[in-house]
Order: C-alpha cells, then structure tokens, then sequence
C-alpha cells in the first residue's frame, strides 16, 4: 500500500480557513465554492485553475456557507449564467471538527448534484444564500465546458495501460534488461517504445506538485484536479469520505451516453486508489469495503464488465464480532477484512442526483456472492480464468490483498521459490493472462469499452526500493502492454493509452557492478561503505552493456548476473544496499494479513534489509520507503487518435484528448 | 569539466584483443574492421549493430591487420559488394604500448579515407590484406545506406537546443520553480514545454549505457555511435586522438553537399565535448588546443560562421617556455592554455581525403588573430556582441574556460553578487543574447544552417548537485528556446530540436521544505542527520506548491524562499546538504587558473561543502560528484518537420530524421 495516505492532510483551503476564523463573522460567508475556479479568488490565492468538463458531463455544484451564530440557513439557489438551476438541490450542516473549517463553526454545505452543461465556453456559477434572519451572500465561480470538433471518425475502445509509478527511468531500466544493449543501442524495443506517438505529462495533484496514486489516477478519468487520497471528487468542508461533490468519471460518462462497458485490471488489491479511481468517488481512498461494494452497486453507472485483481479479503463476509466503533474486533477466520468503518453510506442526494445506490455498512456481506447473482463469472486462479472469460462478465480474484509480484510468480512458475505458495496463492495470472481475458470479455460489447490494465507493483516495489522486484513489474507490464498493441492492431477503433501517474523513488540508472555475483556476495566483510560501493559501481563506459538472458517465459532468467544494471534513488529513505536480489518479498502486504510473516528471517524494511551484508545509504527524505516525485512522466500512445498525445500535457488534458476520440472523433 | 574523461577506456574490444593475445598467430588476422557491422561478428559479441549513414555520406573504412612476427604488409585492397573500392588508400604501422592491441603486436592499420555511397540499402564490406609471405587474409562486415523520402518541402534551417545533461526532472523543476504551479497546475509552460511533438531519445554510447557528452552529441550529428570520449569517429587501435576513421557530421554534410553554415553557441568552453562535436573528429575530447584551432582551419568543411562561449584561453598565443614533452612550463602571463600536447596534427591521408588542414603544433599561434583575418568579428563582451553580429561571421569569447553561471551572472547584474567580477568577466551574455546574435548572423546565409545552441552548465552544476544553480540554468536555457521558437515562427522552413545529450545526477523533485528559509539557515545546530532531514523535507502534499517571485529579468528574485522545492539525487556522490542556495561557485573550472580560487574559503566540493552547516548525505556513485545516467531524454521539436520527432528513438536516429527533413524533404 502505499505511505501516502497515512500523512496528515494540508491544503490551502485549510491555512485559507485558518485565515477565516481568526474574525468574528458580522454576516453569512462563503467559504468554498464548487467546482474550483478562477473567478472564486478567495479560495485560489493563485489564479490558473478553472475546473472544465466535457459538454454533458455531470458534476456537482457546492458551496460551504458559514452562518452567523444562532442562525439557520433559510434557502439557497444556484445559477449558471444568470438563469437559477432547475434541478432539486439539497443542504445539510456539517460537522465541523477536525477538518478544514474551525471546531464549532456554525456551516451548512449546499449542493446541486449532477449538473451538465453541453455549451462550450467558460460560465459563470453564482449561488447565493440566505440565513434565518433575512440576511443574504452572494458568490460567484466560473467553469468551462471543452469545445469537441465534431465529425471525426470515433474511437471505440479506450485501453489505459497504467504502470504505477513509472518513470522514464524504469522504461529505459526494463529495456535494458529485458530487450539488452550491445554497442549502444538496444537489440530490441519493447512494446511500449513502438509506440508511434509519445508524450510528457504534469502529475501534480490539487494540493501539491507530488501527487499520490489517488489523484494521479483521477485526473486522467475526470478532466479536473483531486486532492491527495481523493478519486472522483472535489474537496469539500465534511468528514464524510462519501459526500464530496463528484465528477462524472470517463467510464460512468461513456456509460450514460453510449452504453460502452468498463474493465479493470490490476496486480495490485482491487480497493487501491488507482483502479477505484476508474469507478469510484471518495475523499479517502482507504475506504476498502465502500469501495468495492461500490464496483458492484454502481455497475449500473460505470457499465463494469470486468474487475481482476487482489484484494479477496474485501469480498468474503465478516461474520465475527465487531467493536463497538465499527471495526473488525479481530482477524476473521475467512481473511476477510470487511468493516463498519471502511465502508459506505451515500447521502441522499447523491442517490437523487445520480441514481448511485444509496449502500449499507453490512460487512456480513457476502460480496463474491453478489457478483455471481450479478452474473459475473468468478476466477479465482489462472486455471479458471480462460474458463471464466467466456461469460459476459468476469471477476478475478487472485490474492487477499496485493498479488505476488513477477518475480515471485515467475520463480514459482520455474520452481524456483516458494514465496508464492507460502502466500497462499500458489496459480496467479500475468498482468498479459489477465490482460487477454479482459480484452477479451470487453470486446463482446459492441458499443465499446474502457479499460484500465495497471501494473501495480512497479510502484510498490520502487517505494521499497527493491529493484530487481520492479524491474520485473516493468517487463511484466510491458507484455500486457503488448497485449493491448494485438487488439488495436485487430480493432482499429481502440486507442491505447501507456502512461503512468506519476514517478516513484527518483530511480536512476547510475550504471553497472565492476564485479561478479560471486564477488558481490562475498563482499560483506568490506571494511566501510564507501569502500564497498568504490569497488563494486561502475559508472560511465565502466557500466559496459550488462547481460542478462531472457528465458521462455519472457522474463531474465536471473536478475543477478555479473556486472549487472545498478539503480540509485533520489527520493530515497535510509537503506542498506547490497545491489543483490532480496530473496524473499520485502513489501508487508505481500503477506496475508492472517499469516505470520517470514519475512521475520529477512526484515522487510529497506532501512533493517540487508544491515547484514550490504552498507547504509543514507535517505533524502523522512520516512523508511522512497517517495514519489514531481517528474513529469512518459505517456506513449497507439491507435486511432493516437497522435493527439505528444507534447507536453496536463493529466487533466489526456481526459479531454480521449474526450475529443470518442466523442467528436478523429480527423 | 566533465569528470568522465579521466576514466579508464574499457572497450568490448579490449577483452577481445586480450583474448587475440592469448594464442600465437599462425597468419595474418583482422582484429577490427570499421564502421561497426554487424557481419563482422568477432568484434561484435551482439550482433544488432550496423553503421547508418546517409546517401552520399562520408566516412572511412579501416581495418587492423596482425602480421605474423617478422612480416610486413604487402597489399591490401577494400571492396564493397564485391566491387574494389577505387580511390585511393593508405597504410601505416600502429603503436601499440597502452592502448587496445597488446604491447609488441606487430600490426597495420588500412584506411580507406572519406568513402561515400549513394544506393539505399545493406552493402557489403570486405577487406583483404596479404603480408610479405603472400599469405592473405579476408574479414567481411556491411553497413546501411538509409533510404530517403524524396520531393517533400525541405527544411532550411536546423537549430538544435541542447540542454548538457537536461531529463524530465531538470525540465519539470525548472516550470515549477520559473512558471509556478498552484491546485495541480503549471500556471504557464516553458517554451520548450510548448513544442507540438515530443519523444524520448535513447542515449547511450558505443562502450557503456551511459554516455558522456562527446558521444551523446557526437551520435545526434554522425548518425552513428562513438564510444565515451570520442567525437565524430569510430575507435580504433592507435594512440594518436586524430587519426580514428571519421564520419562526416551534419554540418560537413550540408555544408558540403547544399553549403550551409555551421554556428556553434555554448555557455561551456567552445572545445567542450558538445560543441567539438559538431565540428571536430578526435578519440580525445580533451585536446583542446587542437579542436579550437579546427573550428579554424576546418571552416571550409564545416561553413562555421559563427562561434559564441568561453574558452578564450585556447585562443590566445602561449610565447612562454614549454617543457620538453610540450605541455606548458606554467601558467602564461595572458592565460593561454595553449601547448603541444593538446594540438592536432593530422596524418597525410586525412588530408588527402578529406580536404582537411594538416594542422601544426603551435602554442604560440594567435587564433583570436588568425579569426580576425578570416573574417570574424571578434566580440570579448556583452557590450560588444550586437555590434559584432552586423558581420557575416562572429567569433565570442566571453570567459577564459567556461562562462560563468545564469545564477551568477543575473546576480552581477542584479548588482547583489561580485562573483563574475572576481572571475574577470563581468559583462558576459545570457544564452538568450548569444542566440539572436548567432541566428542574426547564420541567417544571412541564403542556403540555410545549422546551428547547435547547448546548456552547458544544466549538466556542470548538476555534477556538483548544486540544486540552485542548474535551476537557473534551466531557465536561461528554455528562454533561448524561446528565441529559437520566435526564429522558426518568423522562418517557417527551420526545424528546432530542443533534447539532451544525457541525463545527469538522476535528479528527482522530492517535494519542499516545510520551514522557512530563516528557520533553515538556523537549523545547523540540529543534533542528528536524520532529525535535520525529517525536520526539514516535506513530501507528497506537505510540498504544497512552492512559489517563487520572477523578476524582470526573467529570473527568480531568489531561489531561498521559504517552503523551497527540494531535488534529491539518485546518481548522486557523498555530499553535505543544507538545502540552501550556495553563497559562492561550487565549480572549480569557474574560477581562471591563473587566479588564486576565492573557494579556499568555501569548499567547492560537494564532498566538504556545507559540512558546517548541512548533513552528510552518502553517495550511491564513487568519486566526488554526481554522474550520468543512462535513462531516456525527452525531446521536443517544433516547425518544419518537427512531426518525425515524436516516440521512442535512438540519437542516431534524430540524424537521420533531420537527414530526412533536409535532404528528402516533410512531406
């Protein structure tokens, strides 16, 4: 999982309330207006964002009022170029502790749900409201319907192959390893490098230049910026990680107005932020049991054909005594990780607004259940999942939480490591397996699809600074990349989209060991680090063109050979470095949460791992995993429409370029 | 300087000649053939290899005989499919103490000099060679001659922007910090940011991943690989750093085959690896009296009309007393670098086939003179640069070695830094100022040019991860591409290319400091490492969007502002880091030689730097500054043809698409 989540929310809003507290009020304020925008200074001490949208696209209008003491909100109206919006709205108080408006502040957030709007041009949102004395506020935003040129010939299918975390370093890293180099150039490409259109896109999220996955994902499906661990949503006033004023996603979009189907696809639990953010709106991309309850409840919206993945333990139905806050009292006996607490509960007007399904915190749920009444197929391994892949609709479910990693999976394959079995998983699929089954599926809608193919763990193993692990992830990734290449060479009405959302731990490729793994291994009893590393990294034409020989399956037989490929970080933590290949997974969700882990023999934490044998380099950020950067990231496209995506981009742009595919077409 | 040319050559064909030594000869052998092939197996352990050129290209065939002991070379002859190649050839004896052939070989090197070929296509090389007991032997290699695309609109004008060391990191540290994000977005681009195509360039080098500067430009402008060090020619297996089989460069070419100009601008020492490589052929980027005086006495090959840098030690006569092996007895008074040891001498059958200048050895020439009478304006400064560029060639030496830094220079002309007064050069140009004057003076020419505008210092200050310095490099740079951007807008036949030649120090934007740059500069009494580090870095959304005031000039009103974004380092040596902008140059080669350096004061070291005030961050690489990478380049291009530029490509590559633009035309 990724550490993200777990840091303290800090967003301009909250110094911009800080701000507002410190006065008395003498008369109803605004506080925040919804979506953001340039015209609304107070909450943008910077001017460039506008929030924009697709024409027809639906997105809520909000706005926080803060109420003089003793007074109630008496009405409200919001209104889009002077005429007042039609629809029913809704109003609730808030709570008001602990987030971003001061503890005690007399506020009630005011919404319009799923408004659209299909004239192009920017628009003028003005609400107004008044309290129980008389006295009334007026503010006003602004937000921008795209302009689409019509009449190009549509894309039908949308497949996003989305490495996580994966810069230009781990292209050029996996390449290296996986294709060779041999007298400066590389004896093949890979998949993602054929690509006749690349570009580069800005990953910041809405408040900060490094995103996390949540956002990272987000605004490449939405067009607009969302907050760190926020999908689908804009921020708002309320504790509640469900009410947030939502943005019609790409899927949920397609689905409304074209019926086409939407497939998600990860090596990673099917809850983590970046599949979520392909279906689901939430403040807090933790929420696990709402999150996957919401794949199913709202497949009515998003037109979800096929979710593979880990994360089981959401899906089996917690049956054990719970505390009395919601959460689980203790491990259930089935791994099931369902909750009170993760789970979800929507407001009314959201139900009202956009027909999603209102949920219920049951975790005595029986998900997997549900599915199948649903009509989805269950896989539950690689060996059911071609069986699976006849049905019209297909739910893979390979591990409790994260899958095994493809170095792990391919040792299991070769007989070679027991890590995977010791998982207790021993037949999980290929990102390419589950890939194929997906596509597959998919493409028996005829009105087309959205698909998301993640490789998940390139990011979660960079974090961990494990790099033989997410070399492994990148070429994994690439053969799902070269599945997706297949089906738009056999439909060319399918745009394939390569990117990432954002870098993860500042890789570098510094260049290649001067010794051999023999060498390498014997070098524990070295006297002091620097010596260590003088004698073992080989930088510049010492680096030479490190070898590695790839098997049958498509993967390095070895990732230790002599003189192999050396990796530095620049968003380091504290690690001990031994440039060996860790022999048992160093990521804690790699375990099964009901296991004792093993990796006790073999401390996970890049900051104990290889105190044994390795020297200590020494971390440039706080913390004990690298963390993600502000680099922008590759993106490289195929099919039609493919050349819109060169340049220099916005994530939120990519939207908008899909938009113009699928919508107005290609010329 | 850059550091990697005092590494060790280790070449493939190294090991292989070792292997050579190893068994007495029986009869004559050939250890190398030139160009590189990828028929010619034995010195190719890979075999994706085969050298390109263009039709009509020139470039030498070269072999090495072994001759049994005792005999000498009787005749040898080349031909290409089967054909005997006409012209005529030469033969000389090869030294063979120290470098790639063992000590007492007795061995022959063949030259067939300036070879060219117009048919498309896989040719066949073969050389025979017979010693003086008649026995014979034959190696057989092929090259490709790459087919063009005729009758398109030709491009005019190549300009090429070439950020030294410049990844997706420095590009993308450079918006935030010149442009200012704020919710998640740039609030303007940087003119590179703006070019319609994008793509991503592979850079390495003949011997190793990662490459220096004299390869990574040697191989945008030869279309082919030279290993480390080497510029404009093949390895081969002599000492002399003048005689490698060349390849014609991009400006030869076009300067020969339609006569367009060369101008070469730079912030380095014009006999920098960059800018020798677009004019020089040498195994030796440090020969610097040599490739200064090649600009020279070359131009008739080349059309340089102008040359804009430092440097102008080399071109000052050195009337002091030498040493006996000819390198300089001591610093001359007028600071001339000149001696014999880094002067050219070019055997007699590159003379004859090139049309080259013999050369001489002649510390005690006066270049600046011998430019003055070949028609250059001569400008020392600033001042004098307009005036200068009214001529039809310009010659500008604005520093003795490298200028000095955007940092420094708008700090002088800010009135708030002496540092380019201690220098001795207190009113050079910015790089934006170079550009006009050199596209002023290179437009002139009806025929159109080429012209290589580099960045130096983005790649020097990131060896000394001086954060603040290459930042400001960054920007001096892209506002040069701004000028070449109005250029091309003005003359619709230019292509721009705006790349790197590498990456250098892996470095990565790790989010913002969450103190103020007064709490930072008191924080040098904080106990531990760690502690000052978790104190200080702030990552994902606690790095907010750091915002910076741009003055005027264009330039930030200061890098220490409070919440300053940090980078750290993934290629990175041992440093002291106190996150603050470095009051003084930390870049020996900023300093005259002849000056006594006013560092003594403040370590120039990254090693010793800050040790006072910062905390030890230790190195992933050897040595006392951060290296290349081998991780891909982003480029961008605009105007005439600049749609071939976009996906995953080789830098020889880019030769062959500008090659395309050029000769066949955009279509």
């Amino acid at each position: 999982m990724n550490p993200s989540f777990r840091l303290a929310p800090l967003t301009a809003s909250l110094l911009l309330t800080a701000l507002f507290s410190a006065s008395a009020l003498a008369a109803p304020q605004i506080s925040r207006l919804t979506p953001p925008s340039e015209l609304f200074a107070s909450g943008n001490p910077n001017p460039p964002y506008i929030a924009r949208f697709l024409p027809g696209q639906r997105f809520d209008l909000q706005a926080t009022v803060r109420l003089d003491e003793g007074q109630t909100l008496a009405n409200f109206e919001f209104s889009v170029d002077g005429k007042p919006v039609q629809a029913a709205a809704a109003t609730r108080s808030i709570v008001t502790t602990g987030l971003s408006l001061p503890a005690g502040t007399n506020a009630a957030v005011l919404n319009q749900r799923a408004f659209s709007l299909n004239t192009p041009g920017v628009h003028k949102l003005t609400v107004t409201a008044t309290q129980s004395d008389g006295q009334r506020v007026t503010a006003e935003g602004n937000f921008e319907i795209v302009a689409l040129q019509r009449g190009g010939q549509p894309v039908k299918n949308v497949i996003i192959l989305l490495g996580d975390g994966m810069g230009a370093t781990h292209r050029t890293a996996a390449r290296i390893i996986g294709r060779g180099y041999a007298q400066g150039k590389a004896m093949s490409a890979l998949a993602m490098d054929t690509a006749p259109f690349t570009g580069l896109v800005m990953t910041s999220s809405l408040d900060g230049i490094v995103t996390d996955s949540a956002p990272g994902m987000s605004n490449y499906v939405t067009g607009n910026k969302a907050n760190n661990n926020q999908e689908g949503v804009f921020p708002d006033d309320t504790l509640d990680a469900f009410d947030n004023p939502r943005v019609e996603n790409l899927a949920e979009f397609l689905h409304r107005t074209q019926g086409k189907s939407l497939g998600v696809v990860t090596t990673a639990d099917v809850f983590d932020a970046t599949p979520a953010a392909m279906a689901v709106h939430t403040s807090d991309r933790g929420r696990g049991t709402g999150i996957v309850d919401q794949f199913l409840d709202d497949r009515h919206l998003t037109g979800l054909r096929v979710l593979l993945g880990g994360g089981r333990k959401w899906f089996l139905p917690n049956g054990d005594a719970l505390k009395p806050d919601g959460s689980r009292a203790g491990q259930a006996l089935n791994g099931s990780q369902r909750d009170r607490k993760s789970d979800y509960l929507l407001p009314a007007d959201i139900v009202a607004g956009w027909g999603a399904s209102a949920g219920a915190l049951d975790p005595q749920r029986d998900l997997l259940q549900d599915f199948r009444q649903a009509g989805f197929a269950y896989a539950p391994d690689r060996a059911s999942l071609a069986e699976a892949a006849r049905a019209d609709r297909l739910l893979g479910l390979f591990a409790y939480s994260n899958m095994n990693v493809a170095f792990d999976k391919i040792a299991k394959r070769r007989g070679s490591s027991t890590i995977v079995d010791d998982y207790g998983f021993p037949d999980q699929p290929m990102l390419d397996e589950m890939a194929s089954a997906a596509l597959q599926v998919l493409s028996r809608n005829k009105k087309g699809f959205v698909a998301l193919i993640e490789g998940a763990s390139i990011d979660k193993q960079a974090h961990l600074m494990d790099t033989d692990r997410w070399l492994l992830e990148v070429i994994e990734f690439d053969r799902a990349v070269q599945v997706a290449k297949d089906f738009a060479a056999r439909h060319p009405d399918t745009l394939v989209i390569v990117t990432a959302d954002h870098e993860c731990s500042g890789a570098a490729i510094i260049g290649a060991s001067t010794r051999t793994v023999d060498q390498m291994r014997a070098a524990t009893a070295t006297p002091t680090a620097a010596a260590l590393r003088d004698q073992q990294v080989g930088t510049y034409q010492a680096s030479r063109f490190p070898k590695y020989t790839i098997a049958a399956d498509g993967y390095p037989q070895s990732t230790d050979v002599d003189f192999k490929m050396l990796i530095g970080y620049g968003a380091n933590a504290d690690r001990y470095e031994n440039w060996l290949a860790h022999p048992t997974p160093t990521q804690d969700s790699q375990q099964p949460f009901y296991k004792q882990a093993p990796q006790s023999s073999y401390p996970a934490n890049p900051t104990l791992r290889n105190a044994g044998s390795g020297y200590l380099v020494s971390g440039q950020v706080p913390g004990d995993q690298a963390v993600h950067t502000a680099t922008d990231v590759p993106l490289s496209a195929f099919g039609r429409g493919a050349r819109a995506f060169t340049g220099v981009m916005d994530n939120t742009d990519v939207f908008f370029k899909i938009g113009q595919a699928v919508l107005g077409g290609v010329r």
